[in-house]
């Protein structure tokens, strides 16, 4: 069942150790937005702790924002760890399709590590499926078709949960699907909520056993958090700051009842 | 001719791609400076992305901040890359004169990578052209004469639009010559500004042919945010979030008319 | 005498140099802490320059929140050459405990390094003089006994000021010992405030002789920046950019007076 208020409640009360593996552009944001949710992040890289660091996470989030050879070796080492473990894994694949390099390296994250959600935008998972997608840099600036289809798509061939974010988001896990209509605009005025986005997922996925649902609650979360952040919000930096009084807000007794899932 | 306000709505039109090849400290601060001004950052530092991701950019920001051999053969790659399909460059010499490591790599770059504008304090551009400077860290401590002189010099010794920031700014194609005196002394307050006026000199070069134009734009237009930011601060922190939401807020059609340029 | 209004202003007047080699996820912060109270940061890690950068500073900070060999050599490089030339050194072992990796580097640090103050929270430092300690990921979260016979034993095995903090921070040069009851709860609530209390020890390292007393002012006029930030802070966001301005608006003539030292 989709509750993010009654698993926003086991987080707080667990405080599950988060480990990221991130780009260096967001990884203050995005310890800062799972503290404020009320998960504990660490940020580890090195090859020789990632391994032992995955260990005491409850989740491990991968982040290809920044790439170079060390970090995707450390991305791969803790990927296997956190599989061996059942410790679940969240990708975000930031770019792909925007360079060789950047589809590559997700590709093969995705063929070495099991994958519970990949959380990205339309173009970059719709490249990740070989479908047309235009993306600038680290945004999706042409739609591939229908986003509910590229989740559905996505979920199926790649056998994970997708989480394909934007106006609406959509997550399916290949059965079931979800579209995620909370949020607000200036969500994509700042750098880096997608990649909190992925960080949320991760601390839910922490909180949660089912990835489908775990997906769909980060996002109703950060949507949430987005549409109170933006009450008071002048522009780009006041919402940020916004943003993380609004995580810290969150009601868990009424957070579920404020979803907008269909 | 001198017209912030038009080039901004261009940039605002288009949203150019802006390739940061930067410092760990500012990552952040310059994406959302982007962003918040209207076009498009994006941050990529590996050797194997570099010269496919300039290829689709505007403009590409080089700014050796934090510097090591990796990112200094990144900044050379993405800067040949840059110069062979015409894509302009601007360079930020952080703390040039402060250690010799700094000031051997900005001169490699400049040797190496034609440089459209040449973005520093007082201290790194005259050391850039060995004249005297004392620069302590990254900050310019003992200015070197007459800031307007030194734009000018930098200028003509080194082929490239040369700009001076201050308290007033000085900026110099070796011809031409424009000071600015747009900003806040709140600006010198938080880390990153310097950094954030060479990321928006991307943005404005992306927008507008004339180096010299488009460097004076971006320095008045991040002066008067500055300017706008100010009004409400009670300090560092509450002026640096409401540099954004000026960046965001700034008015194409009012913009020109505040431009202090003489 | 412990009198960090004193010290306080004789930073902003020397406005010493602060040289941090930090982890990515807190450099732009803890810039923005040591700026905003007064002195001069600087990020420097590349091994060809920190050993000259090192000798222009009036401190070293040296945190290993995210770690890698180069990194950790370029720490040692610039920990030998602070020691040449007495400048002195604070040590974040950011994560000791947590990962054998951390551990094991803080130690080489500790051992090759005469560190003139390790600031850390309890886990992390009963993990370095083998005392029982919880640390999940970066946090303590195992109190290891009493904290003030903690800091006294670490400053007495380590040879050095121990600073550990938490809801009291403790102090102990092995000899003298202080309680420092200043902050607020708030601190927790964000990431990186732990690496903003060892750099402003830097800064007050940069402006008294005394390491012990440099080490308690800190904490102190960090714990009353804090008091002050959450005033109107709304949570952990608006905490946040309230911190820098507070840092800002510490006043050298009343800041001993609001000391709550025992």
């Amino acid at each position: 069942m989709i509750d993010p208020g009654t698993t926003l409640g086991m987080i707080r009360n667990r405080q599950p150790l988060v480990h990221n593996i991130t780009n260096y552009v967001v990884m203050n944001e995005t310890a800062n937005a799972i503290l404020a949710l009320g998960a504990l992040p660490v940020m580890a890289h090195a090859k020789d702790e990632v391994r032992e660091m995955v260990g005491l996470a409850g989740a491990l989030v991968l982040n290809i924002g920044t790439l170079s050879e060390d970090w995707i070796e450390a991305m791969l080492l803790a990927g296997a760890a956190a599989n061996e473990q059942q410790i679940p894994v969240v990708l975000d694949p930031v770019g792909a399709g925007a360079t060789v390099y950047r589809t590559n390296t997700a590709k093969r994250i995705l063929d070495a590590v099991d994958v519970a959600v990949l959380r990205g935008n339309a173009g970059e998972v719709a490249t990740l499926v070989g479908m047309e997608a235009e993306v600038r840099g680290v945004e999706s600036v042409g739609a591939a078709g229908d986003p509910a289809e590229l989740a559905h798509e996505a979920a199926r061939r790649l056998g994970l949960v997708a989480s394909v974010t934007g106006v609406v988001d959509h997550v399916s896990d290949g059965e079931r699907a979800a579209a995620v209509a909370n949020g607000h605009e200036l969500l994509a005025a700042i750098t880096g909520t997608g990649c909190m986005s992925t960080a949320l997922t991760g601390c839910f996925l922490a909180g949660k056993d089912d990835p489908f649902e775990a997906a769909v609650e980060a996002l109703v979360a950060f949507g949430v958090a987005g549409e109170d952040a933006a009450i008071e919000a002048k522009g780009p930096g006041s919402f940020h700051v916004a943003l993380y009084d609004a995580l810290a807000a969150l009601d868990p007794t009424s957070l579920t009842g404020r979803a907008k899932v269909s």
